[in-house]
């Protein structure tokens, strides 16, 4: 099947303005080290590292999951950071402003698109956000093994920086619980093994 | 439907082991520049930009195509770099050599997956590298937009760096004029700005 070449080019446009847009999400720097402890990671980074460990993951999915659904939202989950910032995850004071600024952030980016498209770019994002439906609640799931998995091979960096304790670890990582159930064990396991090695306080 | 609650701890390490493997995307520099000149591109970001591409400009596709296996194919499609090395587009004795390369670095990465988990990745691997799929055809045709784009950004940063010639360009791009027939006269447009803007020798 070969398409009928004409094209809307003012539609194209505005999908490459948002696509170039996107770029700045390489210059938004997260807490949390890449793997080699060299320097901080940035969103473009997480949300590929991301994405790749969902669909390498899936198989512990205790629901049923649309793994291209998942994949999808990983990909756009922190696309509002380039006008909201990152914020730091044990920063409750940055958290309490977190809501209000990434709706404004996503009023902005997901406008750029077809009308239609944003507004589904903005769906995935708000369901992803929500943790409410089976897709979300894993991908949130292993948005949340990503950065500890990098803490733990950092020497427990963003721990150490915010004076953070485990009970902040366990509720930050608790959708996991459910979401993968399987791989729970795994995670408290590694968890302890960061506190008997100094990474975070008890 | 809850899964039981039984894992295969080593099928699960070894998984991991390739996750934190993949890290290393983050530190294989490639010669195209993010959008805003500041600096090179990295695997994971450019793999991510190109998964959001192919995500936001699927409907130019001119074959029948499944997304989610192209998204899957742009996350993985430079991970053998890991051992590989980037080999810069425009540098033909660097290219010589790439396949050899890769293949090898192919079977050390891969092999880190359990089994059938590698097999199912190196084929998608290899289908992205053939480009004799669809999927495949539509994945580096958006593969050699993007860096296009920066490129143009950036006034042909990668362009001056191997004083390279428009027809070095058309050839390169050239697979997007059967997989997004639409689009072909927009890039086209553009390979002729940046030959009138100087960034690229006619």
């Amino acid at each position: 099947m070969i398409r009928e070449i004409v094209m809307d080019r003012e539609r194209f446009e505005s999908q490459m303005k948002f696509l170039i847009e996107a770029d700045r999400m390489k210059n938004i720097l997260r807490m949390t080290l890449i793997a080699d402890g060299s320097r901080r990671e940035n969103d473009a980074e997480h949300s590929w590292h991301l994405a790749l460990m969902a669909m390498t993951l899936s198989e512990y999915a205790a629901e049923d999951i649309d793994i291209s659904r998942v994949i999808q939202m990983a990909l756009l989950h922190d696309i509002v950071e380039i006008y909201a910032g990152d914020t730091f995850a044990y920063d409750a004071k940055g958290n309490e402003s977190k809501a209000q600024r990434e709706a404004d952030a996503a009023d902005r980016i997901f406008a750029m698109l077809p009308e239609e498209q944003g507004r589904e770019y903005r769906a995935l994002w708000e369901e992803f956000d929500a943790m409410e439906t089976p897709d979300s609640r894993y991908a949130a799931a292993i948005d949340r093994l990503q950065p500890l998995v990098n803490n733990y091979l950092t020497d427990g960096h963003t721990w150490r920086l915010g004076g953070v304790t485990s009970d902040k670890v366990y509720k930050r990582i608790a959708p996991a619980e459910k979401a993968m159930p399987e791989v729970w064990p795994v995670i408290c396991e590694y968890i302890e093994k960061a506190i008997d090695k100094g990474m975070l306080k008890r």
